[in-house]
């Protein structure tokens, strides 16, 4: 080429045009009783349900009900491909709210917003989640979730087409002042780079109904092994065998709750990137230190860098299905290949499970731009980087859930990344994020996501915030102390300890409850941990209802008083049984010991005498059902082997939980095949 | 489908794979001078040097002179086309800086980060700006330039493929205290989601004639009229002509310089979205009103945000042009369809330039996600929104600055969005978020994106603020108070209307030494305001080198002192002419009525006295050579007519100065057709 040739290539720009044709009205299938499928153009084959491998459970969803009618007026929800965008546009009426759209640290009504939807390590915004799942529910009482792994963005009731009939009047800004910055849009519209998407539209009539299908249809929530729900402890880094056993001593010679120590990098005998294997140095006899741990009824959970180091026995055989960036400098496998599956699986299983380990921690699987593969980055399978890390931690909790799965043990675990399509997945997210308030958002809105986030408490500037943070822990889908980094140890504060020890020992208190609020996620869809806008509409991000009767409400440090809304109806303090309020909001002054807890009138709540392991109980533990209100009490009870998949052939029971005439505690099977853990019934009634 | 047909649909994911091949090696074409160029796949047709219509300034190119030898090693230079990705990757050496990419407000080298260039309105961060340039500056002495309107991601030093020669060796993170959070990379990769892409190399020898290459690839900078380098000011929302023309006296009853007279959204019939046509209530007389403000010598600017109202003339027109998603309900039209900018054009002229009006003021180009229109919009020639986005301000730059080429007339106005390109284009950067110490930064930054950035004063909290933030302004592109909100006047803060003055009386004492750092952009790509990393490789982002010889260190309010890093050299205080260092790191405590500034040894600054308008220099001005240090003094100067293109046409003068050995000052002609405006020559010795 000449010099200046290139002029030439300076040309007026594309003078290319085409009348724009409005979007056409989406055909919507009836998939599921109360789902209804419809899709814009060519799908991804990879998508967020398939990279789950979700499958709907169909008898749960049947339960729910079928509904003929469509949530939505089906004729307003549109869909088009615009130059190499798939759009979806859903209607909206002008008095909805929206929730969901991730794993969302601020805020409840989604509504005005316009969000990028991207896995990424949380560093303040709506855009970049630990789990950005393209799911909204809205307060009318139905969810759409875009099924799809693409980055995905999604315009919340923003944004006005031409001439579309719900626009509002336009008003000169200069003279009127009813101008309004942000005009009310009629529509949610999203879209993503790709040929094509699926939408799917889940009924209700209420919000939570709606959830429930969408749970539902991703296969059930998790329903994690019982001793899951005791106190997990993280040891430091570095920590040998004997360090992490001399650790779990001084927690029963304290007597502090612990079912599960969590081994962090040094567990490996390289990280970052990882080697897979055990240290020789820190852990000379891996077996024997899990034996004796598992003797002593305590389980193990790894941490681990899903990025493997060059030294890594992992290495050359997955060297075929690596990317063409590393993380680290650990090479990526492309975990949607089955070979590459199958390796890592059975490395798992020889190296870990069949040692006797109890589950994973996937570290740094959401994202950090500076750290992770480039959105151009390839893979094998041809799926592209930015896909690839929307996905990532779900491909490997898929993985690791499969191999559990084939042992015949359940496992729950902790995974910094995951996304739609991924509800039954037992793992849990958390985040190096650690503001106590987001963490608390956190906990109310993973249920909007479908996953599970774990408030661990990790270090506190004083006491009094220790405490805080671990009443908070105690109530989080995981209740964990992460001291991988500092060591600290639930009694690290001292003069703390007793109500440190009082949090985790509730914890375990409340274990047939909380057992039975993980069974509703599983069967029905129900999420453990409900925001306000799934019990009433309400936005508030700093109370929760975990399970059907308790409202948490948890303190901040450095607040003596705390205003809590109750919901509709008669509430009563968990400790002392007295009536708070009647869905009023109230203020409260609770003593650094006490966490705001609040029962709905007429319950009856599960509860057990405190003990060290959740894991443990023995057949024949006798229940305490304590007792609300001035209703006739009732309660709901969910009980199997705690341990295996025998649930799903029948070996489970649901109870409906009642007081007979003469004051006793009734436990009458309500369904299930299975035989029932607790023995004696004791009542303690609060009832006024 | 029948009721749970979809389960076949939840099948395992792709299994397809193949073995991942090395980026191919980019072929380079040498385009112009020291310039080459690389293509990636099938570029896209739009791009940003299309789309700014930018032509090489070949002369002033083949004036930089040739270069044989390319800045990098072309053979570690790769590209790719990765699942829909079109993927760029240039080697860096282990110890070179990168500046750059974009307007940024935070920072100098850019190493390290990775970048998701988004034209948005600036609201923190680093990806979204109202100028997301994808061009670099090495401190190896080149500069790169990714000729895409697409949103593009640039990994800029960040991320390591595998098996790269250039990944440093992985280290254990359990042990090896010298383990990195973030290994270094040899390599930018850049990348966009398109079937291609075009590069730009721009050789060097320094990071300086790198940018200028860049810039006059690009056309050259922009040459403003002489009046656009005097005082703008802006006046309230609603002001009426009649308000605005006791405004514009009362500024020359109190000798406070004025040359332009900013209209806000109240000239306008109706606003938010726009008529584009005047209030008659507010401007009953639009001609008659610019006439009486012309014969006062005062220029008139327009705002216009450039969405259309329904009841403007230009909606019938326009509308086969318009895209599927509104602004503020306003109709967005298509202007990279001819007739749509025609239309466009036509109306600016018949409404505006024909009856005086000497440019616009674009406004909210740069997005906001929630106001303007989605990344998916549809537009009638196919270009997606996402990509109009990027280059929507420099559309409309492109036709406006057309139209005041066909007047015969320059121009100089304001746009809240620009990007590469578009260095040609007499149109500064400003924005609505206010932080004094980003504006600086803006200031210095702007150069590297091959941009003007207006540092506005628009309010304070106290009247040291407001000094402080006047002294900015007079040193940045355009010098202007914007009072639409709040009708703030220079002298609206008593006590401290002298220093605020004085101020304005240096943009104008400055003139001839300004209007020549304006040429040199214009003719040699060199920036009016230079950072640091221009000037000797520094990374202060609150100081900076206007024109040649001057260096400029703002003050910020609550601050009695700060550190100015002299650059290689002797350097003398520019009111005092005293000698305040030699290349050192000083600390300078200037009064309030002073801004620091510093004159390099030997230089001739030529000035004038002050006056009210720099649009009416009389000929025969007098200039005054304010010469400093101890050196043989030399300077520069540009002339022209200062208002129409005859300069084009060999109409101009670039003159050397000195001073005999009588002590007179000389202008000596080096260049040009012109004749020159000034007068007798005074040297007013600041040498010692």
């Amino acid at each position: 080429m000449t010099l200046f040739g290139i002029v030439t290539a300076f040309m007026a720009i594309s003078t290319l045009s085409a009348p724009l044709s409005p979007p056409k009205t989406l055909q919507w299938d009836r998939v599921a009783p109360g789902v209804w499928r419809a899709t814009i153009g060519r799908k991804d084959k990879l998508n967020l349900i398939s990279a789950a491998a979700a499958r709907p459970a169909k008898d749960a969803l049947k339960k729910q009900g079928d509904v003929e009618t469509p949530p939505i007026d089906l004729s307003l929800a549109s869909g088009e491909n615009v130059a190499g965008h798939a759009v979806a546009r859903i209607p909206l009426l002008p008095d909805e709210k929206l929730y969901g759209l991730g794993l969302q640290m601020h805020g409840s009504d989604r509504r005005g917003g316009v969000y990028h939807l991207r896995m990424d390590h949380y560093s303040g915004g709506k855009d970049r989640l630990h789990a950005p799942t393209p799911l909204y529910i809205s307060s009318k009482g139905y969810a759409v979730f875009f099924n799809t792994a693409r980055p995905i963005s999604i315009y919340a009731g923003v944004g006005n087409r031409l001439g579309s009939p719900g626009n509002p009047k336009s008003r000169d800004r200069n003279t009127d002042p009813a101008w309004e910055a942000q005009p009310a849009s009629d529509a949610v519209e999203a879209s993503v780079q790709a040929p094509g998407m699926e939408v799917f539209l889940f009924a209700g009539p209420t919000p939570m109904d709606a959830l429930r299908r969408y749970n539902l249809f991703c296969g059930g929530g998790a329903l994690p092994p019982r001793w899951a729900l005791g106190f997990w402890h993280r040891v430091p880094l570095e920590a040998s065998a004997e360090e992490v056993t001399r650790e779990t001593e001084e927690f029963d010679r304290r007597s502090f709750p612990l079912d599960v120590v969590g081994l962090e990098p040094g567990w490996q005998s390289r990280s970052y990137p990882g080697s897979f294997v055990w240290s020789e140095k820190r852990f000379p006899d891996p077996a024997g230190f899990l034996k004796k741990l598992g003797d002593d009824n305590l389980r193990v959970n790894l941490w681990e860098n899903p990025y493997v180091a060059e030294s890594s026995p992992l290495y050359t055989p997955l060297k075929p299905f690596f990317a063409s960036h590393t993380v680290w400098l650990g090479a990526v496998p492309d975990l949607t290949i089955p070979k590459a599956a199958e390796i890592v699986r059975q490395h798992h299983k020889s190296v870990g499970i069949d040692l006797g380990v109890s589950g994973y921690k996937i570290d740094e699987v959401d994202g950090v731009d500076v750290w992770l593969w480039p959105d151009h980055a390839a893979f094998p399978s041809g799926i592209p980087g930015d896909q690839m890390r929307q996905i990532y931690g779900v491909l490997w909790q898929r993985e690791l859930e499969t191999l559990f799965e084939d042992s015949g043990k359940r496992t729950f675990g902790l995974v910094r990344g995951s996304n739609g399509g991924a509800s039954r997945f037992p793992f849990a997210i958390y985040s190096d994020t650690y503001d106590h308030r987001e963490y608390v958002t956190g906990i109310t809105s993973a249920g909007l996501a479908g996953v599970m986030w774990c408030a661990e408490a990790r270090s506190a500037s004083n006491g009094e915030e220790w405490v805080r943070r671990m009443q908070t822990a105690v109530l989080s889908h995981i209740a964990q102390l992460n001291a991988w980094a500092d060591g600290t140890k639930p009694w690290s504060f001292p003069g703390y300890e007793e109500p440190v020890k009082k949090a985790m020992q509730f914890r375990i208190e409340i274990l047939p409850y909380l057992y039975t609020a993980f069974a509703q996620y599983h069967y029905q869809g129900t999420p453990v941990i409900r925001a306000m806008s799934l019990v009433d509409g309400g936005d508030e991000t700093d109370q929760y209802l975990l399970g059907d009767d308790i409202l948490v409400a948890p303190m901040f440090a450095g607040t003596k008083s705390r205003k809590v809304r109750l919901p509709h109806g008669e509430w009563f303090d968990y400790e002392t049984g007295k009536r708070v309020g009647d869905g009023e909001t109230i203020e409260v002054t609770p003593a650094l010991d006490k966490i705001p807890l609040f029962v709905r009138n007429g319950a009856l709540i599960p509860t057990i005498a405190p003990q060290l392991r959740a894991g443990t109980l023995r057949k024949g533990t006798p229940i305490i059902l304590r007792s609300y209100g001035n209703q006739t009490p009732h309660g709901a009870l969910y009980d199997d082997d705690g341990e295996t998949f025998a649930y799903r052939k029948g070996r489970y029971s649901w109870f409906d939980l009642s007081i007979d005439k003469d004051g006793r505690g009734v436990m009458t099977k309500r369904e299930g095949d299975g035989s029932s853990l607790y023995g004696a019934i004791t009542v303690q009634s609060f009832a006024r």
